[in-house]
């Protein structure tokens, strides 16, 4: 079926419930986004685009920009990271340390706090803490077709200011070594790396090589391996939504990768991406139109892994 | 390709590891299984099977059984079931009790062996004590085309003398009256429903209606919804194996259910149903070269979902 | 000072807040306690026994059956006992099964419930499951001067019926092999044990062989060691109130145990013991009243150990 | 008996096990101390100071600089200081931060590193983070009778070098609000705080407020209430040993307070104070002679509690 046609009927269906839930207020800076606000973008293999909503808004990527960091560290550190950080769920909130303590300070997937900061520490590894959030920039906005990926410093430093969860991570992390450079320079580029900022358009083709193999079928350029793809899009199912990821995977059935911000990035191997963004959270701090549309659009698109 | 020729090619690649790691020994009825045995079978939805090894002898199924008897529960409870358990990765082991004093009694998805005993308890509350276990059998041997799946009773009795953990948890979930019926009844249930014994070929035809939206295509028979089958793959995918359930899934790609006997049933939607069986298991207690096996058959069929 | 009089100040200063807080309620048989009755009686070293308000009405003992049960199993296991549990308070509630699974199905202490399983399972060792509980019975109304202690067979049946959560830990430590008899006869003695019915005035009398070295003053019968006293004392101080243990030894200064039958008994080493009775419990299932006049009587009389 | 006698008898029985076990290794500047070294020191109420061995000797005072910092905050805050840590054993090691995160960031008592970064934090804002340290030396010293306590610039230093896990704790408790000034700053006072240096000699004297209800009975100064030194003796005597509280109770009988430097601070309510230092630690981090020597005091002086 046209996902025009498709986007069109989901974005008419969850309008009811736009503004259902909470905004994210754990930083200033997010808590004066529109709970109502709402676009969707979706991208065939082709490169055929289709949108609807405020497609064209930028909004804070926060966790989603976990998912580029990942494929950016693996393709440098290649199967190595995995010493570092594990790949199973971690059964615990986002930003939980007990499971840190209980096994010796490796977190248990690139997707929790504590395994993005391991993530981000290997980036820095590689470029310096100079060059490294340039680089994840960089290969975010290459992946997006040169779309003008930027940080929002006001939410930077939102972050920063009310960042001493992660910072309790990032030094619970160094006193066992799994952080290799100085905790204040992993964060500072972590902070920066969650006030991304893009919209629904162009973070939909920034995740199109997710679902052709490693290679964004637009641009032809090759930014993962096959193995990597196939290991980011099974972390996404498994562990992309934290607590509710079991619940996404039941629901959607796709690999996806959701924000604080209100964003959700859901990959269709072979078929293509959606990008999805609504501020107003569920519980789970997912965004709740944005999964309900995700569920409309994987059903109707027949796109259900399982 | 040919799934005949990929399972012989499969089998020659298995061939040097089989027999390493360490059959099952919790319970005696286990210890005396064949480490260097090994039988695949795979399944399309046109009804073909093809096997290697030996795939007509008959194993221990033990926790495959859950995914079995979720289907049975939830065509007769529906989505109340999902009132006593949920379906998220628990992050912890699969017999764990401390995720169940944290979260109230409320096992995290049914195939920890807590969550299992809920399902086994919800299927008493439909058929009665006496009659519970021919059921769970019946629905077995009815997907399975009428193989006549029997069982071993020296394992049931085996897993009755060591049953102390899964009598701990059954009492622990009474105590907070996540069980509706006896522990007592729950757990003779339990014990022999994991004591059933099945062929990979007959295992791998019993779970086709899960790549089929719940119709056997053989037969022709319902066995679950769409949305059910939708789900349970989606929980064989997070939840399947344990404390390497993210692993299977970046290795195979594929919704799976291992049980301590060396059986794994893996299913790929829309396509069809491999079943492998080799008892020596890895250190996180799946069969070792079972899941070899699974991630080269992915592999080379190209069923890897991601 | 006189104790007869502090006791009679310390009862007047309580009577506001008799019946505030909540009568336990896990066990309907002891729901139906009068929530604001109270009695507590103090017998010095040389035999000289105060009384004030219901000192002589017979009332559940509860968890203060562990002292006397653990100074049974020491004299007949000696320091073996501490091999199958610790000396240590837990950090957790007194039913808690976190902490064994994180510590291999050793309990932590003698206080919590498993760990009195473990003291019960020993005294069964001993004595085997038929005498078990009248040697419980027999040792604990020597030490009160042949009061005519007894079993409530009321509230054992109620403990029997409300015993899921116990069962629970019995056969987890059971899994272990923490347990060395069948779970079912030590529940069982250990649902009797606490069922164990006693005045304030006999139980003052039954701990005073523990203010006095072991020996009771009045009989001049031994029973314990002086390290054995020493040891439960400690432990009584430290761990005698499960998740309030600190508060109790900062408001009042002395090895005391609780039990939500509403009693709490409290040993002066080298001066007396103070038995109370007030079934009202406070948050963390001590008696309110009870607790408040210790922390009367403790300082009015000078007893704090600190 | 006479104490000098006692001490000297004390001394030649635990010569033998001088130097078993392993000196503090976690800074490379506690790593150089003399395992074999030995000197303890007793006071009694009178003024009357008893020593053997290297009691002239400074050593780090390490965790016993907690029981000056908390009885300092008492003064200054109050029952207040009760609002951001508790007064109960943890059940955990003395660095762990599971605890924390089960209990909303407030810690279970001021004697585990969360708890003691909560006590300087007070100390802070009474006075100021560029006071905060002095005031803290100046009550040491005091009590000490002027002493000359000081800090040893090379160990603060290394505290800071591998301060990481406690960098992580002072993070995580501000972001739960627990800690009201900067984190850096709290720890730069905590880490000079621990690397304070004292003899055995002067720190019997420095706890002998303690032992006389809160008045140095040589000076006539006092330093806390009758209930504020209530209080800090049952803490030091249910939470003074980290995981090994119950058995130093449980042998020693004392309030006492131990630290990684190899030193032990007792408590003889209404009697005296001891003062123990042995570099060489036992397996819970406490000093493996000084323990031994202080179970042999307390047996022989007849100190024992309970």
């Amino acid at each position: 079926m046209n996902w025009q046609f498709i986007l069109e009927s989901v974005y008419a269906d969850v309008k009811p419930v736009l503004g259902e839930g909470r905004v994210a207020d754990y930083i200033p800076a997010l808590a004066t986004a529109d709970p109502g606000a709402f676009g969707m973008s979706a991208v065939m293999l082709n490169g055929d685009c289709f949108s609807v909503g405020a497609s064209d808004t930028r909004f804070s990527i926060q966790s989603i920009s976990k998912v580029f960091s990942l494929a950016l560290a693996l393709r440098n550190a290649g199967d190595t990271l995995w010493d570092d950080v594990g790949h199973e769920p971690s059964g615990t909130t986002f930003n939980s340390i007990v499971q840190l303590e209980r096994e010796n300070g490796r977190p248990r997937n690139p997707f929790i706090n504590a395994g993005a900061l391991v993530v981000t520490d290997s980036i820095i590894s590689q470029y310096g803490r100079d060059r490294a959030l340039q680089e994840i920039l960089a290969f975010i906005d290459k992946a997006a077709g040169s779309a003008g990926v930027s940080v929002n410093k006001t939410v930077a430093a939102s972050e920063e200011t009310w960042g001493d969860r992660n910072r309790s991570l990032a030094y619970f992390m160094k006193s066992f070594g799994t952080l290799k450079n100085l905790p204040t320079d992993v964060l500072n580029t972590y902070f920066h790396q969650c006030a991304i900022e893009m919209t629904t358009a162009s973070m939909a083709h920034a995740g199109l090589f997710l679902a052709n193999d490693g290679i964004d079928p637009i641009s032809g350029s090759r930014f993962a391996t096959h193995e990597q793809v196939n290991r980011i899009n099974a972390l996404m199912l498994t562990c992309g939504h934290y607590d509710m990821s079991g619940d996404f995977a039941c629901r959607v059935g796709l690999p996806g990768k959701s924000g604080v911000g209100g964003g959700i990035l859901a990959v269709a191997p072979g078929k293509g991406v959606i990008a999805v963004w609504s501020p107003a959270l569920n519980q789970a701090g997912n965004s709740h139109a944005g999964t309900l549309a995700l569920e409309f659009f994987s059903d109707r698109a027949d796109l259900n892994l399982f």
